[in-house]
């Protein structure tokens, strides 16, 4: 049988290393020519599958390619766009699997989070049905670090390493003021449902009376009192009090505290504005002079502060990917499976998708201390080794050098519009 | 004559590299023990000074002093605290000078912004007058850039350097994804008055279309219909639209986009949130689905990603500082001067806190694009040196090490009470 091609699509919110893993899905395809005769990438994720607008990676030099493990964002382009249920729009399915049958694309990598791990198993099974069996992997990504069977997920170690060194910076300005100036400061980081994120800026205190003194996790109901009278013994203990508020904090009700009521295109509440609604929550009550910041895109996009181990594992996950797909295995995702604590040791291991997809992995109750408002030292015992070692990208001019690929279309060959 | 003593005191909102000027300050008076006996801390800035609450600084090691270099906040506490005017208020001032002869201190650091170096002035002034002359000597340092006379201000270099990589990487992950999700990102940065930290968001982009598309600076009144205008071109033009926005922006009649009607200390506006106005201004005009990122403190603490000219200059003016008072030079502050844009090259010089006290230093018009929304070459010749070289700091186990001082007390002397 001669090679055929791959398709590489990226999902969803990117991360700072998402491309590191494109690099590695890439890198190691090339290794594998007389398997791999070339992969395809999908300009704005999967829509490039269904409206056949593919990225001819073979047009890329070796060095651009390699770049893109210091280039943050979807260099491919990425999409919120979940393929509804078979039974709904089998139109879909259809599509993308007529589109690979027209590219000889044996082989399909999905990198993201929990809703691609789904249409890649969709993908598999509907591709096999229609004849024409494509070798489906997930490859994970997800800032949320919410994938079950996964220790962690790539993209998520950058974060985590971004939010604990922001805290323990801003803290460091804030208590060197508090006396006269901001007695409050309030963090917003992402995490719509599960507090990893919120977790991670735990690591940056090591003491008792170290920020941050409260972290507000999804898991977590909020209770306004309770969290109000742990500000004031905070500001009177250590004379400030910072906070790291998840995203998705939310009430006993289940509402989240910084609900606005709009919906993304999965239909989930679009959320931001929880520090603000913190912070005058503390103001209102307590009176105290505040001060939040919402780290949005910024978290997730910081490349320069991006975790060694997690650079290291995206792009492990990326090339085990390709080696699985190789070795015949299809409907199942490169999981990390931690080896040891102390030295951080982990290895890649390969997971069913229907053991991955639509389940998401919360921070587990142990790791968050009996309060409510901190992590434990199992906690710490899992989110430390995450965020080791720095992995600097070059600069120019004081700019970390970026690439910017070529992105040459591979011509169409069914010619037939389809609208997504 | 004997040595004297030196006080130094951190004033006003702290910065990634205010430490490192104090190690100027300190290990080049330990350089001079002839001269200059003790550094003496104001815990608290110059609180410290009117409470007798001082910081012995020689009760800390070498391997401390040196380590402030790389850590961010202000180590020995900064206060908003202005002195009223004299007429005003002579008792603090005369308290002041109270302190400094009990402590022979003939030497008085004050490292701040336009407000500090009108009180170093008046302290100058007043100390001769009292009989026991003080060599008084302004430190630069403001994140703001808005002192007179100098190039530039300590501080401001890695703050621009932070907002111009967040807005370049912020910029990738929104692009990645414009298609179907997230139309235009606004990132909120510091500048109350003057918007230097917003222009240098601008360095992020080199070539038309790159973000950031829009800046919105204090010193260019802010038309709703115009600015509305210009986010859906770039919309329709490049995909997206990247908004950098000064918490400073303000409308024609010089109300605060942001104004929520709370006063600091100094009597300043307290801001905060114009990057949701702004959005929400998007949305509800554009229809546009937005995200806002608020950098707040995280911007002026960001020492892991410091600007390596930043730490040099932020070192060299405490340096120049202590030189400048051993030379007889009182009431004067270092300034830098810009020898050559290209090779980068500058070099310190004093100027008389006279010429400095009070006085704000706004963007110039020639840096700013002639539609107000973008920096000129003019103004990116100007920026573009400031965020040259990168500064780590050293890590352990994933965070930048930080030192914490002793801070021993200096013995009180006078044994009165002073309420501030």
């Amino acid at each position: 049988m001669s090679a055929m091609n791959a398709f590489y699509a990226q999902s969803g919110g990117v991360t700072a290393v998402i491309n590191a893993t494109a690099c590695g899905v890439i890198e190691t395809a090339r290794k594998h020519g007389k398997d791999i005769a070339n992969v395809y990438a999908g300009r704005n994720g999967i829509i490039g599958a269904l409206t056949e607008d593919m990225i001819d990676t073979n047009r890329e030099s070796a060095a651009a390619i390699r770049a893109l493990m210091h280039t943050p964002g979807g260099a491919f382009g990425s999409a919120r766009y979940k393929l509804k249920g078979i039974e709904e729009n089998r139109a879909e399915y259809e599509r993308l699997v007529e589109v690979f049958k027209a590219h000889d694309i044996g082989y399909f990598f999905y990198n993201g989070g929990n809703d691609s791990m789904d249409t890649a198993h969709k993908v598999s099974q509907i591709s096999r049905r229609m004849g024409f069996p494509v070798t489906c992997l997930g490859v994970p990504k997800t800032v949320d670090n919410d994938l079950p069977v996964t220790d962690n997920c790539p993209g998520f170690g950058s974060v985590a390493k971004y939010v604990a060194v922001s805290t323990q910076e801003a803290a460091l300005d804030v208590a060197s003021m508090a006396t006269t100036s901001t007695k409050v400061f309030v963090l917003e980081v992402m995490g719509r449902h599960a507090g990893w994120i919120a977790a991670a800026g735990g690591l940056a205190g090591k003491e008792p009376g170290d920020a941050p003194h409260i972290i507000l996790f999804p898991e977590i109901p909020f209770v306004k009192r309770d969290f109000l009278r742990k500000v004031r013994q905070c500001v009177t203990d250590y004379g400030y009090c910072v906070v790291v508020v998840s995203e998705g904090a939310r009430f006993r009700n289940g509402k989240f505290l910084a609900d606005q009521g709009t919906r993304d295109a999965f239909g989930h509440a679009q959320l931001g504005g929880v520090a603000s609604v913190v912070a005058q929550m503390v103001r209102d009550n307590l009176g105290y002079k505040y001060h939040y910041a919402i780290a949005d895109y910024l978290q997730r996009s910081a490349r320069h502060i991006a975790s060694a181990v997690d650079v290291r594992q995206a792009y492990a996950v990326g090339k085990a990917a390709v080696e699985f797909a190789l070795q015949g295995k299809s409907a199942v995702m490169p999981v990390i499976k931690r080896v040891s604590d102390s030295p951080y040791r982990w290895k890649i291991a390969s997971a069913p998708l229907g053991r991955i997809a639509n389940k998401e992995k919360m921070v587990p109750r142990r790791y968050i201390t009996k309060d409510g408002y901190g992590i434990t030292n199992a906690g710490r015992r899992y989110l430390a080794p995450l965020i080791r070692g720095e992995d600097y990208p070059p600069y120019v001019n004081g700019l970390p050098k970026v690439v910017k690929l070529r992105k040459r279309p591979v011509k169409p060959k069914l010619g037939t519009g389809f609208v997504v």
